[in-house]
């Protein structure tokens, strides 16, 4: 397993995109589409929807900051600084502007990136966080991005822990997070995501989204999963109310980890986004 | 008003597509739009929509077979007859594929030609008409088409009778239909549209539409308004089941008549899904 964890980071190359340096992986040709994990995750978890769209769009799944084999800064785990660091990617790489395809942390940096850089961004597709999540919900999260720093005796108690924590996860999915997501260290293997990072990007996370989304005037696609608990159907219904220009799909069935859980749907969702 | 009538109709052009003549009133340069209004309508409707769109779009307004200016044979009003009529424009025209944005019984008509002939179709905004409208709810827009078949004694009678039946309508989009729907017959005005075509095109809204949203393999977004009689919140939910990754959008205070009566809010939603 090891060896696959090191197969796959070979794939991957190192941005600097001067105000940080981010790990990608970069595949095909075309438009530029960019994805950014959810929180604690990194760009492996993207690997089923990458394997598709890289026919027709050149795709860029990132690390980002804090997370994978990017740089983890001390400080810096707002949604403006990971935003900046989308903005600042799409630069270097000089080919956008870019569809963005975002997973809750990433979806939170995704339309905040657009609403700060329109004209970096062609469109969004922001999956399973909307503003209005309540407290109680961030709460739930806290405990569950605290309790995945540990060290781990070796993959297939890496395995064991993902797949309590990611219930609906299918087995593939679970391969490529114990896969793409730790690092071997004295006596076993840890997280990759640095753990003051996490909890800063955690606390980052419950500041209001409603003003970003009342700023954004680039294409959101909306995506919730049916049965999420990180985005409740009410959290949903007042976002669309306060943008109800913006499309929504549900995905029926899936939990908040939409594009990983159901991943075939997730790509038609999107073909219909971009291709309309 | 007779003079506006007039002056309304200078601006349209008749279209022989081989298989009938359609009237059409078309503005601005780029790529493809067409737009298809909904029974006993016409394509003037349309001009909050046009004005705005015409600025990047080659725009299309059509007069749909029975109605307006348009060739009204006594048989042919099924959804295969009209979706033909869009294939043949579309080819007539020569400048697919075409973004099809229909309201009502367009955009039943606009979703079959997208499952028929998908290479002439680049994308289908389908505004308030879905799979599973209830039996009650034809019942009920039967008697409304039959009761719009009338000798109006004058404009102010045309107005009158609208304003009542389209009890959401700005003046303005009142005026419209005012201006754009009648003919001058003896002793007043009749409505431009064929009352047995009517008759026949409100049967054939009746005939299952699942099939034709399986099929569809080219994106569609489904507008609803969040006040509409004619498609429930549980119809939209059934289609949302049938086509989960179809996106949806749901205008708030707009009755079916949504682009008439949210002509903003529709723009919107229609750049979102086209600019995405």
């Amino acid at each position: 397993m090891l060896a696959d964890t090191v197969s796959d980071q070979r794939q991957s190359r190192r941005v600097d995109i001067g105000r940080i340096t981010l790990n990608v992986r970069e595949q095909g040709q075309g438009p530029l589409m960019l994805f950014f994990h959810g929180i604690t995750s990194n760009s492996a978890v993207f690997a089923p929807l990458v394997d598709r769209l890289s026919s027709r769009f050149r795709t860029v799944a990132v690390d980002q900051r804090g997370h994978g084999l990017s740089d983890k800064p001390d400080a810096g785990y707002a949604a403006a600084d990971y935003a900046a660091d989308i903005a600042g990617l799409i630069r270097s790489l000089d080919a956008g502007p870019a569809i963005l395809v975002g997973h809750s942390l990433g979806a939170r940096n995704s339309v905040t990136a657009a609403a700060i850089d329109p004209e970096l961004v062609r469109s969004v597709i922001a999956i399973d966080f909307t503003p209005y999540i309540e407290t109680d919900v961030f709460d739930a999260l806290d405990s569950r991005v605290n309790a995945g720093d540990q060290l781990f005796k070796d993959v297939a108690a890496v395995k064991a822990y993902l797949a309590g924590r990611y219930v609906n996860l299918p087995p593939a999915a679970i391969e490529i997070r114990a896969a793409s997501g730790y690092r071997a260290v004295e006596g076993g293997l840890r997280p990759l995501a640095s753990p003051s990072a996490m909890a800063q990007t955690a606390t980052g996370l419950r500041a209001d989204l409603v003003p970003v989304y009342q700023k954004v005037t680039k294409p959101v696609l909306i995506v919730r999963g049916g049965d999420s608990k990180l985005v409740s159907a009410d959290a949903l219904a007042r976002t669309s109310r306060l943008r109800p220009d913006l499309p929504v799909v549900v995905i029926p069935g899936a939990d908040h980890y939409v594009n990983e859980v159901s991943p075939e749907i997730t790509l038609r969702a999107i073909s219909n986004f971009v291709d309309a």
